[in-house]
């Protein structure tokens, strides 16, 4: 009798952490161009000499999307969904540890991307490496997609779904992420809220002035505040007319989801050194607004002087990067469009907008069978049931890549509470990694017996 | 019979300039402790090679206060008041020379700090050079104080000025700067704005975060931005109670002086490329506003991400800095009391204040003998007479170091309408510089004479 999967998972641990410790030295910054030849690369490697399968990028109007079908005599396929490229490593001075340079303390590792997502990836490539080792034929056909442009939001992921249907198309898919919660259970996520990214700008004079110019010349950087403060109240609520009108309301199955959903609003509120959540709000009320309510957050603002010292100067330039998270039933396109009308009526005609990406909001509904057998797995493997979210309150491209092409997608993965996506010191915890590679393993067994003991007759690899 | 002044100016042209290019080639930025001991080496050097005269650096609690004392066997003395520190070259990418690398271009020469205000120092050395070439005795003692702190606020000449009122005292002042008007008239200004510059800030979490908690974490972002735009309304004016309360309303005797004082509009609006001034003023209001009204200026505004592309952060602290140009009557201590008050009854206990610097405006009256001989001197070396302000927009330390001993202060220099203080391409044309140096010589002559004749009988070397 041959070795247990999790036998050689263990076998082979410094192998896969040395998998994840080298793909964080790539610093994959789409946003600023960096590293992204050096990633294709370093995937093109790990197919060639570990996986022994193949690999295609597969271009498109920017970075090529990473894709790979393992095939088997199954007619079924999983697809999981991650992407190569990270986040900015700014402000690096908060950092503990060179972002590029992973570094494990304490049962973590600290890495730029080592929570979004690469330690999602390599975890998955490593479950597929191990269940080829137990026998060379997997149990059914897998398929990897491994976008370079998720941080600059997937902005031609859609047009690559549309021109090659055919490479998506699956059973079931595993998104990209996962956490686990402050008691340490597992998040299992049925959905992305949308995004609108829009950069606003103002502009005054031909150059900077002195300051003393401020009592006769418009300032931009006043323009673009009150055009800013004109979006939102002090109580969160976005005042753009139109702006929730689309938005679907939870059902009660959802909300029902929603109270046993685990959030620690104690331990959350000590991990970030907070006193409160936005409004006081608790309980209910504070997952409801988490969950199935959008945002408008400024990424980011700058104008004029911000070195030491003082400077006086009126600046005649200002910018705001905004975010928008969007709930299911809002549309980027429509939201933009209001947002624009609503600060020419303000009388902000002057403040321009730039469209960073737009990305709808999706959901799959609990009862597809990869939700299930994903549900299975955890519970099996983590010896207690997982915190199913309805939506997490995160942005992917999920809508477009597989609920409109009627594939059902769910979100597990290595990641935990602390991790610090998008921030300083991303991190994982090493056993997280490792758990994660166990269960797409198991995962993958499993949900090839799901559909076939449901009978279900599809080919589509 | 010797040489006249002006000839002993002209045969020196290429001298003087040498100086000006040397002095702006040290990067003096206060802000950022740079250049100012290689500044002291430079004053140190120009005093023992060329002045002859002796140069004491007066420690502060700062940057020490470059002192000279010329003495002659009159009673009579006139003094100087310049600085040597500049401003911040930021932001550099708008430069068309190397901000620390005087260029000279079309009859102009480019170079921070040139205007503001290394040109009107250095001239003034020359004019004292140039009249000990003539005569090794000056008709009246000359004060040069040259302080380090201008463009941080002048944060220790108050304390300079009351443990060596000695040094300070003298007949008349040359305060630090003065321009040309777009049709070419000198302007001589009889006083300073005040100000109060502060940095506002405002924190959240212990650590950015990932912008899809921006639902339920509070943005220290959006929090200042409420706090600033409860400051002023769209129309410009402040809405801190009790901001105006103290302002001193001019006089019907600076009104005329207002109404006779030239501001071309259009060609001021030409050269900034704006199509309006702010509430689209125009005239006497426009120019009340600009002279006699106080502002809130927004010099500098920053949080999260500014840089290229789009990432999605919820940042953990937010920052800006604004100066408050204030006038005669208001006081900067009194109005930073109000806009703390202001804050915390809006509900802004959160918004933190630092005070980085404040000034209090100062004026002095049109019928001092130094105004009437700076007057004189300008309507003869110009064939025009000049265009009179009872006070800048900008701010000067004039009030701690003259008017509070009693020293009447007036201004005129080397600037022009487009020097950029404060702005990249800051600049001068040579002509002016050589005008000053040759009005300066005038004026310490005519002052003396002046004096005489009216039989002011003081004693103050």
């Amino acid at each position: 009798m041959g070795k247990s999967i999790n036998e050689i998972i263990n076998e082979n641990r410094d192998l896969y952490k040395q998998w994840l410790i080298d793909f964080c030295a790539v610093p994959s910054v789409a946003a600023q161009n960096r590293g992204m030849e050096e990633s294709k690369k370093f995937l093109q490697h790990l197919f060639d000499t570990y996986i022994k399968e193949e690999v295609e990028f597969i271009e498109t109007s920017g970075y090529p999307v990473a894709y790979s079908h393992i095939k088997s005599d199954s007619p079924y396929t999983i697809s999981f969904y991650n992407h190569y490229d990270v986040q900015p490593e700014d402000p690096i001075e908060l950092w503990n540890s060179p972002p590029f340079e992973a570094t494990e303390k304490d049962g973590k590792i600290y890495a730029r991307g080592i929570a979004d997502n690469k330690g999602n990836l390599i975890a998955r490539l490593a479950a597929v490496h191990a269940l080829k080792q137990q026998n060379p034929y997997l149990p059914l056909n897998v398929k990897f997609i491994f976008e370079g442009e998720e941080e600059i939001g997937s902005i031609h992921l859609s047009e690559f779904a549309e021109n090659h249907t055919d490479k998506i198309q699956s059973d079931g898919n595993v998104w990209e992420f996962g956490y686990r919660d402050v008691d340490g259970r597992l998040q299992v996520s049925l959905g992305v809220k949308g995004m609108l990214y829009v950069e606003l700008s103002a502009e005054g004079a031909n150059t900077d002035l002195h300051s003393a110019n401020a009592s006769i010349i418009e300032s931009p950087a006043w323009r673009l505040l009150f055009a800013l403060t004109s979006l939102k109240d002090q109580n969160d609520k976005v005042l753009i007319p139109g702006f929730y009108d689309d938005v679907i309301e939870p059902t009660d199955e959802e909300i029902e989801f929603l109270s046993q959903y685990l959030f620690d609003e104690e331990a959350n509120k000590e991990h970030l050194g907070i006193s409160q959540f936005v409004n006081n709000l608790t309980g209910l009320s504070l997952k409801k607004k988490h969950l199935f309510e959008p945002t408008c957050n400024i990424c980011g603002i700058n104008s004029g002087y911000t070195g030491e010292g003082s400077k006086t100067v009126l600046p005649n330039h200002a910018f705001a990067k905004l975010d928008f998270r969007l709930v299911p039933g809002q549309d980027s396109e429509r939201i933009l469009k209001l947002l624009r009308e609503h600060l020419d009526n303000q009388g902000f005609q002057d403040i321009k907008i730039k469209e960073m990406s737009g990305v709808q909001a999706a959901r799959t509904h609990p009862t597809e069978t990869i939700v299930e057998a994903v549900i299975e797995t955890v519970t099996e493997s983590e010896e207690m049931s997982p915190n199913i979210v309805p939506n997490t309150p995160g942005t992917g491209p999920m809508y477009d890549l597989c609920q409109r092409f009627g594939i059902p997608s769910v979100s597990f993965g290595v990641g935990h509470y602390a991790s610090n996506n998008h921030a300083p010191n991303e991190n994982i915890r090493v056993q997280d990694f490792y758990k994660h590679i166990e269960q797409v393993a198991d995962l993958i067994v499993r949900f090839e017996k799901k559909l076939a003991s449901k009978g279900v007759v599809k080919s589509c690899n």
